[in-house]
This record gives structure tokens, C-alpha cells and sequence, in this order.
């Protein structure tokens, strides 16, 4: 099986995952997650997203979680920002980098941040300008990739030239989202065999949500094209509030056991990170999708009552 | 992608899915759950097991349910045995074709069927001669495949070995069983590559445990081999008493979506097969790891509220 030897696992729980908690988690306990998500060995955790508090509540502390976590050497702390606004604020507590975002429909893009897509690239454009001028790195999201609530199934030339016209602005590589987690394994392969030829494949990440338990089959995919970034929540969490059904994205520890046992390292530590996954699950209150969480668990309960 | 047009998903549900159920499963409620799924279109059931009531309790009414389910025509109902005297008690509840099984793993055989190896196949081997002689056909599990709770890894020479042995002995289909959840795509791939050079692809079938959320990814990877028979369970059901930690094989639904949104079909009627998960779901009394049973409920319980 011809897959890469290491990937990018890229951690956007505290931000894709958290989003949409309407405010419930803590600040200070948001900061202690990431302080023990940056021990982990990940190399990448989107924090949190400068958007305006109307729109993103639960992250309305984006500002305080980016200036009091400690960094640690070799982890890039991201931050979702929609536009030049959300970018000052972003620099301004000093993040390592940035990433923007869009949707492949016209439907879903519109409601998502009330605009044609042909009115979100020049909005984009001048987060990237103005984001290089300050030396710092832009990602690029794009939504809905393999299927839109509103507007169903999306053409993948519309995503070719979504993504076309993103790194042609600058962003340093787009992540392919699944927003509903809608894609199987036969589209994921047509959509990356179309776009592994226009683009290279250090320009693609993959960000699914395992809605519908397709995650891990669309990573295999994935991987055997060549991908070496997937995006993915401890614990599952996540979800978007403008997308009916959407929920969690694929949980880390999940995709983290499967590349690891398949020989492809990620850098994270498991055990470790199985515990950060544990912390948030304790937090938010709400039974979390990770099939890996659920064995550890178990696996606790059982030590508990003596019966391991 | 070259996958298969068609496959055959055999449910095993009733018998794998309730074998660890410890009896709090009616015999009229069973049974009205295999009608239900006799009517999805599904072509073949593993109803219950003609095993030791000492061994598995919650099908000891096994003879029960066989002589009152409603027989629908095009639908093979089987059961497993595990030696002559089960498969009588099986030809006297009149089941289309029984299954055998043992472990490619001597400890798992051991914990699971107090035989050795060795000391299996000749059980085996009669209870195959016996079944052809009264012109039923017999399927063969292999159990512990892809590692077993007490060794570990299993060698693919051995899992070869066994195979071979029962299909020389006369089971028309080995159904490669990966009965902790452990198998990884990779590992999938090596074990398909190795036993497709010795057998045909109508002589092997899959049957995952979704334990760690590989089960989806691994079909993929036997799809691509040209495997065409599936094991799944309703709603997720499932687990083995003998090996600690193996929980529901894959949920059917979850398969069933997948392989459809695929273009692959397996001539079950989907929203039939839903409700029929959705029943037994409501009876176990225990959150069962379908996803789509999860998207189903929240859809049900949106409609109620009136709220879509």
C-alpha cells in the first residue's frame, strides 16, 4: 500500500470544535486544553477564530485564549480570521499564523458569511496581502467541497477554481472541507485524482467530519494520492452552525491510532494526546463521537473496579 | 476506482449483535426483527446460534425463533453451529445453510471453543459432511484474523492455513473475521494480498468489528481486492464474550450508505433497513455506535419539534 511515511495532523478542535459551544467552556479552561495539546508533539493547533463575537460567540475570547497559552517550540498556534479586522486582532494577539475561509457553493457561502464567492476573494486578498507584508503565513479553507445542504452535490471544477484562485492569492496550502461530512471514498478519490493534476499535493489538506463514518476510508484515499495534512478534533467535537447535519470532525485520536498502526508517523504522542482528548470530553458535557476516547474510557472503568 | 457493481451484505445482527445480550431480548421480539429485515430487501440472516445454552444464554431460543420467523422468499436464513450436535438441533428448526467457526489464534480457540486447533477440524469436518449430505451449505468463520486478545498478532500463514483447511474441507466461503476491531487498512491490504493469490475472491468475505473506526476504511481496502460479501450488523451490534474489548461489528446502515453513495449496490432498500436498526436499537436500550441511526434519531426528533 503505497501511502506517505509522516503526515501533518493538523488540531482545530479548540476552534472548529469549540465553536459551536455557545460560550460554555471557560476561557481559562480553553487555555489549559491547548497548554496540553501543545505537549502532545502537534505541530499545529488552530485556537480559536477572530470572527465577530455575533457570529462566533463561543470564541469571543479568541483574544485572551491566543495572548495567555504558552507556547511551545515547534507548535504553530493558528487562528481562523474572515477578514482584515479579524486579522489585526489576530496579529495583535500575535498568533503564529492565519487561515481564511470560503465554501465551494455559492449557497452555503452566502450564508455562512453573507457573501457571493465573488465578493469573498477580494475581502481574502487583503487579509493575504496584508498578512505576508507582516511575514506571516496564510491557510486556506474551503467548504463544502464533497456536497453542499443547500445546494447538493458541488462540481468539482468549481472547487478546482475556488482553490486555484486561493493559492494563486497566496495561502500557502487549501484544506478540502467535507462541512457535512457527505464524502465517500469513490468521490474523494475523483475529486483528488482531478486536483493532484493542477495542483501538487504539499497545496492540499483534507479536513473531513465523520458524520456519516466515512472519515477514515476518505483518509485512505487521501493518503494513497499522496496527501500528507489532515485536519481533525480531539474527540470528534465540532460541527458547523450554518450546515444542518453537520457534525464532528473525524477525532485525532481516531485517525492518530489508524496512521500509527499503519507504520505513517504523525509526531503525537498517543497516550498523551488520548488524555487532552479526555480533559475536553470531561468538559463539554456531551457524549463525543471517539471511538478511541470510548475504549480509553472503559479501559479506566475496568482499572476502577479492579476487574483489568 | 475499481470496486465491485454489487456486493452481498450478510446481517448478523440477530445472532452476533445478541449473542452477549444475556437474554433481556424477547423470543417474539427477535423474532419480529428478523421479519422486519427480511423485508429490506437483505439477502441473507444469521438468525441465532445452536450453540450450548451454558455458552450463549441469549440464544438459547434458538429453535424458537427459526420455526417462527416468516420466511421470505430470496432471503438465505442461517445459523451457527459449532459442532453435530448443534447443526441436528439447526436441521430440525429447518435454517437454509449453518456456519462454523474457529480462530486462526490457538489461546482464542482455546478460551472460545476449549479445542485446540487441531482438535477443531475434525468437529468441523463433520459437521460439514453432515450438513452436505442433507444438502445444506456451510459457511466457515475465521475469528482473530487481524490480532488476538491473548497473542497478538496473527500470522497471514496461519489465517492461510485455516482457511485453506476449511474450504478444503467443504465451506463454500471463508468470512475473515476481525473479531477485536483491530484490523488497519494496511494490514488489511497484506492479508488480502497474501490470501488472493490462493483463493478466489467468492471464497473469502469480511467482517469487521468498528472497534477503533477502521471498519469503513478496511472494506474499502477489501472492495479494491474485488471482495464482494460483507458481514455487518444492524445498528452496530455485536461483540465477543471471549476476547476483552471487542465490541458492535460494523453498523449495516453505515455500510449500507457508503457502498450505495458508491454506486456499488447490495440491492437493500436503505430507509427500510434504517427502521428496521431503529427498532432494535429501541429495544437494546444501549447507545449504539451507527452513525446513521444517530443522524436518523436527531432527524426524528427534529420532525417532532417541528423545527425542520
Amino acid at each position: 500500500m503505497d501511502v506517505p511515511e509522516r503526515v501533518t495532523v493538523k488540531e482545530v478542535g479548540p476552534r472548529d470544535g469549540l465553536q459551536n459551544t455557545a460560550g460554555t467552556v471557560p476561557t481559562a479552561t480553553k487555555i489549559a486544553w491547548i497548554n496540553q495539546l501543545g505537549k502532545t508533539g502537534v505541530s499545529y493547533i488552530e485556537i480559536t477564530a477572530f470572527v465577530h463575537p455575533k457570529w462566533l460567540p463561543a470564541l469571543s475570547d479568541g483574544a485572551e485564549v491566543a495572548c495567555r497559552i504558552q507556547r511551545e517550540p515547534g507548535v504553530t498556534y493558528a487562528a481562523l480570521v474572515p477578514n482584515v479586522t479579524g486579522l489585526a486582532r489576530a496579529l495583535e494577539a500575535n498568533v503564529d499564523e492565519v487561515a481564511v475561509f470560503m465554501s465551494a457553493s455559492e449557497t452555503h457561502n452566502r450564508k455562512n458569511i453573507n457573501k457571493s464567492l465573488k465578493e469573498t476573494y477580494p475581502v481574502l486578498d487583503e487579509v493575504i496581502r496584508t498578512a505576508a507584508a507582516t511575514g506571516k503565513k496564510v491557510r486556506g479553507y474551503v467548504s463544502t467541497v464533497f456536497g453542499c445542504p443547500y445546494e447538493g452535490e458541488i462540481s468539482v471544477e468549481r472547487v478546482k477554481a475556488v482553490t486555484d484562485r486561493l493559492l494563486t492569492m497566496g495561502v500557502y496550502e487549501v484544506s478540502l472541507g467535507d462541512t457535512i461530512g457527505i464524502a465517500d471514498p469513490r468521490q474523494t478519490n475523483e475529486v483528488l485524482t482531478e486536483l493532484t493534476r493542477d495542483f501538487s499535493t504539499e497545496q492540499l489538506a483534507l479536513h473531513f467530519h465523520d458524520t456519516r463514518g466515512m472519515a477514515l476510508a476518505n483518509t485512505i484515499v487521501g493518503l494513497t494520492h499522496g496527501i500528507t495534512t489532515f485536519d481533525s478534533a480531539a474527540g470528534g467535537l465540532g460541527g458547523c452552525p450554518y450546515a444542518k447535519g453537520a457534525t464532528g470532525n473525524v477525532a485525532t485520536e481516531d485517525l492518530l491510532y489508524m496512521l500509527e498502526k499503519m507504520g505513517v508517523s504523525t509526531g503525537i504522542d498517543f497516550s498523551r494526546f488520548i488524555e487532552a482528548a479526555a480533559y475536553i470530553d470531561d468538559i463539554v458535557q456531551q457524549p463525543l463521537p471517539s471511538r478511541q476516547l470510548s475504549m480509553y474510557f472503559r479501559e479506566q472503568e475496568e482499572k476502577r473496579q479492579g476487574r483489568s
